[in-house]
């Protein structure tokens, strides 16, 4: 098959790779339906973690399943699946708590960017859907499997509850499916912070109430100003740099939860400010597999379009390009068709 | 009256200074029947926090009403009261939130080492009890004003449930009550870190049920043992340092809770190291007032015997002897009459 590597920064090549095979008794393999890059992708592009040897990318994906290994007992040949991007046994203690991204076995997947995928421990990290779904349904399905995923533990770790003022800091696809997942939880107010004219559109399309566009002490001062002084008392960081990570704490009341998504770069908190902030704090690898039936079934029942944020769509040999366009954000987030 | 003053590194002066008068029509003017030294004070007194001008010390109170202005409703002269170190209205959103240490109005109270105190907001900030408390009591009345407040929010914080797992890093007198608030709120498993044999004692005396001496990997390395290899449900940081922040953090297990009550000093937390931890946070300055009334009546039934932390008990004009004594960790805590 011809799959995607990234060799260094912005050197992302489409090339010959062997199939993947069942390696263990509890993998999969599926053929790939859909798949995408995703904002984290760019860190390595851009340079911003060190790749030391070629590496298989992507890690959102779903599909129909090819093959199971021997051990694999809820997942079969035939049916469409979606997995989350962190492979778990669903069995464990830290899975049955509902933090499946922190289970014992946990494997972050990779080499999704390809036709077909192995997926480890299948029957813990795929849900199968009920049908094979039409083609429309397909990108908003794909969504589930990290980014809507992920913005949807951003709202839940956030505590989002009804009538509830809620900050998005991060206007990337994460946060715009923050702001969603936001709307869906019943928040009464969300303010999307961006500044980008066509992000704010699909924000505002997404249920945001307001938009912010000011950074830094301006931005806390606006959405103080937006909160009785007060700030808002859930707070969803969906980028993952010191400046977005100080905006969203300093965003939060005291008492107010502060969410964080997007894989810290550079970030460190001082313990002092962090103290006297009094806010709750909880972010990470979303643990998508909890979240995974209830989105799929929100999507199935056409209740959520969350796959409007894949604004470009390209078939998968051109995964370049689509690395590229999100890059230089001409794009909010690609679709790659295989 | 006579009152402490810290003049700089190890510098506590007892000597005479003004008595306090009413300055807002909100205040309470209150004779202290009993204060103490707080782990806090010590950093101030040890150099660790800069001592620019004189500075009155204390904030663990409780005592007789004198006097109170003329907006004051709720707390009447002659009362015996106990309040929180933090004043605040009660009555703001962030106060109604259960986060009084955040109220829009809060002032951190100082001046309480003397025999005469100038409580703020006193209708928020003070609780009445039932009647003038024997002497017995006041030694447990007055740890609900900070020290127990404190242990019980690090307990509260850090989602400790009936049998869950629960470490306690710090075995100074709030680590010693947060031992001793994880009993009563029922968890199964109270891991007390310490290596101070009287301490090990009033830990297990408060319903700790396993002690580890070690710190650094090889305390995180005894937790994991004793956690089938996770780490623990609940982790009550109680000291503020990096070593201990991080012994805290790395002993909680993915999706648990760490809560931290020591005031941090030199801490800083790297974001990546926070993200891949996958815990819940939660720390800062206790919302003691949320707590006081069921505080109070535990100790007024006497349930709990919180007052137990206090190993050396001194006429107040002895202060100084007092910080020295907890400095060098020859007492645990020291309570001061007036």
């Amino acid at each position: 098959m011809r799959a995607t590597m990234l060799y260094g920064p912005r050197d992302v090549r489409f090339e010959e790779r062997p199939d993947p095979t069942i390696l263990e008794p509890t993998d999969a393999i599926i053929k790939m339906t859909a798949t995408c890059v995703c904002g984290s992708d760019l860190w390595p592009y851009r340079g911003l973690e060190p790749v030391t040897e070629p590496r298989p990318m992507g890690h959102e994906y779903c599909g129909i399943v090819e093959e199971v290994g021997s051990e694999v007992k809820l997942i079969k040949p035939g049916q469409f699946v979606v997995g989350s991007f962190v492979a778990s046994d669903n069995t464990c203690p830290i899975c049955r708590s509902g933090f499946q991204s922190g289970c014992v076995h946990r494997a972050f997947m990779s080499g999704a960017q390809a036709p077909l995928l192995r997926v480890p421990l299948a029957d813990g990290t795929l849900v199968a859907i009920p049908d094979v779904p039409s083609k429309d349904l397909i990108p908003s399905l794909l969504t589930t499997s990290d980014v809507l995923g992920t913005g949807w533990f951003a709202a839940d770790a956030a505590n989002v509850q009804p009538g509830k003022t809620v900050v998005v800091v991060g206007d990337g696809a994460v946060g715009l499916l923050g702001v969603l997942s936001a709307r869906q939880m019943g928040a009464g107010r969300i303010i999307a912070m961006s500044r980008n004219e066509q992000r704010q559109k699909l924000a505002l399309e997404f249920g945001a109430t307001d938009i912010v566009t000011e950074r830094g002490d301006a931005g806390v001062a606006h959405i103080k100003e937006l909160t009785d002084g007060l700030g808002a008392d859930s707070v969803l960081e969906c980028v993952g740099t010191q400046e977005s990570m100080q905006q969203a704490i300093r965003s939060t009341r005291p008492g107010g939860y502060t969410s964080y998504v997007g894989v810290p770069h550079g970030v460190e908190l001082n313990g002092e400010g962090l103290f006297f902030a009094l806010i709750h704090l909880l972010g990470g690898p979303a643990p998508v597999r909890r979240f995974l039936p209830e989105l799929i079934d929100l999507v199935w029942n056409r209740k959520i379009n969350p796959g409007k944020v894949f604004d470009l769509q390209l078939p998968l040999a051109q995964v370049a390009d689509a690395y590229r366009a999100m890059d230089e954000r001409r794009a909010i987030k690609v679709l790659l068709w295989p």
